[in-house]
């Protein structure tokens, strides 16, 4: 859990020390970070097309395996030509001033390498879902900027959406009623050629995807840690896109109070992303629910009028939020609300359900 | 699976002995059958109710523990009074002309008694769901009906109900093209002190009643049967009405072909049924699925209008169709669609879902 402001002043009245060492968070000044771009496939472009609309986000740098790709992003978003770094001299990012960040938007299997190589040039990291491909790389990231005591937040775009933010609040509230069920699933039918198809640069198929979402959902509608995480996973027919990453993982899981939670998701099939979570007072759902916009929210309560709201917000409003964060947890020295420990923790369950599936 | 008329036409083609020895089933004509209704429940109002509107159902006697209650019911369905017994002198319908068939709407665990005996008196039997509460009983039943060369069928009302049958045709012509995941769930919230939450009468929870529908929903729906169900079970806090059974379950389970399904069912809070099955071309969805009326079906096929369909039919009318399609297999001496093997293999299901959840 990220600490909200008020717990920051309860520390630092309890603590003259610490008072005394750090500037307490609502006195420390945000100021804009520099952020490296790693990797410039799709999802590095909205995290470009978002630092336009942001508020402490500038890209100063990138990196690709494609020179002349790089050099007409560049352009287009005005960052100088020799802040382009390949996968090669990475590392030299460490006496670029201009860096203060790296934005991780590799491939998976890729993700630990980077994270770390960034950590130790002296860079925070903001790493894409899912954190890596294991438990151990996933530790060793933590590690690595531990050691560099810099920052390393995975980029879960939910934690900071309002609309899921509205509906967790709704539930710790109690608006529904005890919590008692979950359903979430999230898919789509994926084009054969996909680096998502392979096991080496992917690390899994949809569940490390994008059932790492309806996974992640549970847990921050619930706010608790699951156990009991049981599967199946298939591949419907021969389908020649799933020689190596699986189609299809539907599981189940308990929570600590008594949730039962159902997730599916596929590379098979589209599968709009949604969750909807049954009370004893009434229930809500959200559909879509992990979009980068366009997202819907319905409650329906017992003795209350019908629920809907529908975010206005356009793609890509959720990135700056995502690297605002960084920036903020920076100038605050505060742990980022999703910490590489939550991205552990879901490469755990998702180690889990695999190891449930029967998958080698 | 039932045989169909053409199955039996084949059938006695093949075969001159049978063929003399049955009349094929299209010149057996149907004759109303004449049926006792054990156990005076919430379901066998449905059942009395239904029979007024029926093709070939007679309700001529009743079983009841409650001579008073019968009695009314007698002379609401002019039930001559003769033809009530009580559990205890329930074997003397064996002498009972009036009496053709017994419909078994006791709590689970009296099912396999009450039907045996059944039985053993010489008459055919429609046993409501779930068939019994273990897989021992499920066997006794349909060995005893065997023995006694009765037939045996086991209530399930949605193998009949069009707006299932229409689902049904629609993925077997691949309207929504191949059949990828489903998803499906019922709920209540139940009331204290329902027999249902006695593990000694009801032999288990809400799978036991409601998540059988998801269970049977999803093998009709891909003609297949599972493999590898796996859950959870749980109780939410220490509610006084789950000391016996389980709150809520949760389940998926993978099929031949490699559709995968996740089911969730509780007594914990109201959940409309449903089952949503996605496919390579479209989604079909039916939700309320599993209520006695005002049943609705969606689907949305690429390059289709969507598709909207409502039942207009009203409550009893499932039950009516359930005793008319018993009459139909009497007459043309067939197997039930929804017969006593249909009901084992369910009862085994079940049986390896709670095994899955730990239940001792």
């Amino acid at each position: 859990m990220a600490l909200t402001r008020r717990d920051l002043f309860r520390a630092t009245a309890a603590s003259a020390a610490i008072r005394l060492a750090r500037p307490a968070f609502a006195q420390a000044e945000t100021k804009p970070v520099r952020y490296c771009v790693v990797g410039l496939g799709r999802i590095a472009g909205h995290y470009l097309e978002g630092s336009r609309s942001s508020r402490y986000t500038r890209i100063t740098a990138l990196v690709s395996g494609h020179r002349q790709k790089a050099e007409k992003l560049a352009a287009t978003y005005k960052i100088p030509a020799a802040n382009i770094y390949s996968y090669e001299n990475y590392d030299a990012i460490a006496q670029n001033k201009d860096i203060d960040a790296a934005i991780v938007c590799l491939p998976n299997s890729m993700h630990a390498e980077y994270t770390i190589r960034a950590a130790r040039a002296g860079k925070h990291v903001l790493c894409e879902k899912p954190m890596a491909t294991s438990v151990a790389d996933a530790q060793a990231m933590i590690d690595a900027c531990r050691q560099a005591n810099k920052k390393l937040m995975i980029a879960y775009r939910c934690h900071y959406e309002p609309l899921h933010l509205k509906a967790v609040s709704m539930l710790r509230e109690g608006r529904i009623g005890t919590v008692h069920t979950i359903e979430s699933a999230f898919g789509f039918d994926i084009a054969p050629g996909e680096w998502r198809l392979n096991r080496k640069l992917a690390g899994g198929g949809p569940l490390m995807d994008v059932g790492i979402y309806c996974l992640n959902a549970c847990r921050y509608l619930t706010g608790e840690e699951p156990a009991g995480l049981k599967g199946n996973m298939t591949v419907v027919g021969n389908d020649p896109r799933f020689q190596e990453v699986e189609e299809h993982v539907a599981w189940t899981m308990r929570f600590p109070s008594g949730v039962v939670a159902n997730c599916q998701c596929t590379y098979g099939v589209g599968m709009n992303g949604y969750f909807h979570v049954r009370g004893s007072k009434g229930e809500l759902r959200m559909e879509p629910a992990f979009n980068y916009d366009g997202l819907r929210l319905a409650a329906r309560i017992e003795g209350e009028a019908p629920i809907q709201e529908a975010s206005r917000e356009r793609d890509p409003a959720q990135f700056p939020r995502e690297t605002d964060h960084l920036a903020e947890c920076i100038a605050g020295d505060k742990t980022p609300k999703s910490s590489g420990e939550e991205g552990l923790r879901d490469m755990r369950l998702m180690t889990e359900i695999y190891q449930s599936c029967g998958r080698a």
